[in-house]
């Protein structure tokens, strides 16, 4: 079974490194010639909406997934008249768009942030006045780690805004309060079975994600999974899904879906039964979906434009160390670290040797 | 850094899977053009005497290790010269001849069964007279799963026997009534620091492994782990050795030492925090080694010649599938299984299931 992937970058590594002992085989499309994936998988080099290189791909493939979401809907189309591909362009279509996703969340009863969407400054003055300040300004679709946001905080960042984000249809959402940000991570099989793995709490740093701790038996996972569970079946949703959401009072308000492995869910390699990469694997081949329970404490950390050295990583008790062989750049995640103990002293110590080795 | 492995079979390419992530690529030399790493490393065709190949591959490379330890003398030698090789080749040479193997098992004090050198059929009928029968006539180099080996039971046993072997130079040894089979893994850096697995038990099936159990607490542990250090040390060995033990009565016997990564090690992959694969690279490449211990109960059961199918082994509760992509053909090692749980219970279950799948 030859899985094809829609991007080349350390998801696809990590997916094809979970999936080759299932005896599965990988290629991948990606643009860039020195795509991290190209040493555990076959890659051709090419555009997402290059014909050639496209009919290239899907010949060589039995099913197609991503790792990048933001491919162009014509490309996905093509492939999709050729090959299974999951999740179904359907589902992505939801949540290439903040305002489609948004207005999903709230049909399905989900608590999202108060939001509208801003197509012209006069837009943007009008639900100012409604929401208030702070808010945030974000550009409807192709935003991530941060990017194609704005902060408004006074009246005056309003022009500027609008300008920096050049006019795109964005979307403007109230600025929540919130304790502390979380995410879960579930996998859903082609039979409509759905797995969740512990929620994971989030730290970011300058909008990319810093910290990701695993939190078995918290008191939010319940609700969590609620949630993730309307949006898998609204979607009919196959593979693995990640939904953000912020925790504030005691309540869960949604911020945005991942369709598709993700970054807050990387300490399930080193720290659960089954890593959500093969879980994802599983779930769009048909096969039964695995243990999503945790060892015992995990934790993972982001290098991101620099990585420590592998002996230093390394040193630390229970430590693993993840280099995705791609050239350090200011902002780039180029790798991560996990620390997993059964027991709970000697996790904060380790988590607290890893954290000062990236400060 | 690019790490060369001799041999590019199931242990390179597991060796290959756990390196990734350590940021190592990895570059095989193998005869097989479809040798199963090929997939997670490049590949240099070539046989093991082809002083072509074996420039190209050292040129490629920045250090060299083994999956496949019969590798010829002066290939090693001029990979040598060139290169850092771990375990070195005075180490591999201890372990190649079974009677230098057993020899310096005798010089160390560590117990082992009774053996003689075998370089005719006098010598056979002369050795028998003083072990006795049963008694195992082995080929003193190039032996592995059961290959080279006679079990003879009765004096009209031993011509037909010999005849067997060609008349290569043996070891007699004698039989003995071991209430059962285990091996210790261990990983010596280059600094000296030692770890070890706890002890899997093994049973074979036609002189090929079938089953290997982790025994975390085992009573034999500690016994295992002062043989396994004698002879690292004496062999100021780098990286990954196992040493096969019979357990008699009360004692063991050393049977014999695999100079590499061991297939009665796979289940660490699943089930210790660091597995084998991963404790072999950071051995020889200097970085400080990880935490041996097991997450709970866990097992190995070998999947030969053929390979049930990934949904029936992926159904049972917390089983782990590995297939080596390989072309199943009678008594080859194709891929493996593994059960790993916490609780004892669940485990047992579950292997009985796994177990059922290759009777």
């Amino acid at each position: 079974m030859i899985v094809g992937i829609l991007g080349g970058g350390q998801l696809a590594r990590m997916l094809a490194l979970a999936g080759h002992p299932l005896g599965l085989k990988f290629v991948v499309l990606d643009p860039a010639p020195d795509a991290c994936s190209g040493v555990v998988a076959e890659q051709v080099v090419g555009a997402y909406d290059d014909p050639q290189k496209l009919k290239l791909f899907a010949d060589k493939v039995d099913i197609v997934t991503y790792e990048f979401e933001n491919v162009p809907a014509e490309s996905v189309r093509y492939l999709t008249d050729k090959l299974p591909v999951y999740p179904s362009p359907d589902a992505l279509a939801f949540t290439r768009d903040r305002l489609t996703e948004k207005t999903m969340f709230r049909e399905l009863g989900i608590s999202t942030p108060e939001f509208y969407p801003i197509n012209s400054l006069d837009d943007l003055q009008e639900s100012v006045q409604k929401i208030g300040l702070p808010a945030i300004l974000k550009s409807r679709t192709l935003g991530y780690d941060g990017k194609g946001q704005f902060l408004l905080k006074k009246n005056e960042d309003l022009p500027l805004a609008w300008e920096q984000l050049e006019g795109v249809p964005c979307i403007l959402e109230s600025f929540v309060p919130f304790s502390r940000e979380i995410s879960i991570i579930a996998a859903r099989a082609r039979n409509g079975k759905t797995v969740f793995y512990p929620v994971s709490e989030n730290v970011h740093k300058s909008g990319i994600l810093h910290l990701s701790t695993c939190r078995s038996d918290d008191p939010m996972q319940k609700a969590a999974e609620n949630y993730s569970k309307l949006l898998l079946d609204k979607l009919g949703y196959i593979g693995v899904l990640s939904l953000e959401l912020f925790h504030s009072g005691g309540s869960l308000l949604a911020n945005e879906i991942a369709p598709r492995v993700h970054n807050s869910g990387h300490w399930t390699i080193d720290g659960a039964h089954t890593c959500q990469f093969e879980n994802h694997l599983r779930a769009i081949l048909g096969l039964p979906l695995g243990d999503t329970s945790a060892y015992g404490y995990c934790a993972m950390v982001n290098f991101v434009g620099r990585i420590p050295e592998s002996k230093d990583v390394l040193a630390i008790k229970n430590a693993h160390f993840h280099d995705y062989a791609k050239e350090p750049r200011l902002g780039r995640k180029i790798g991560h670290g996990t620390v997993c103990s059964q027991r709970e002293d000697e996790f904060g110590r380790s988590l607290e040797k890893l954290l000062a080795l990236v400060s």
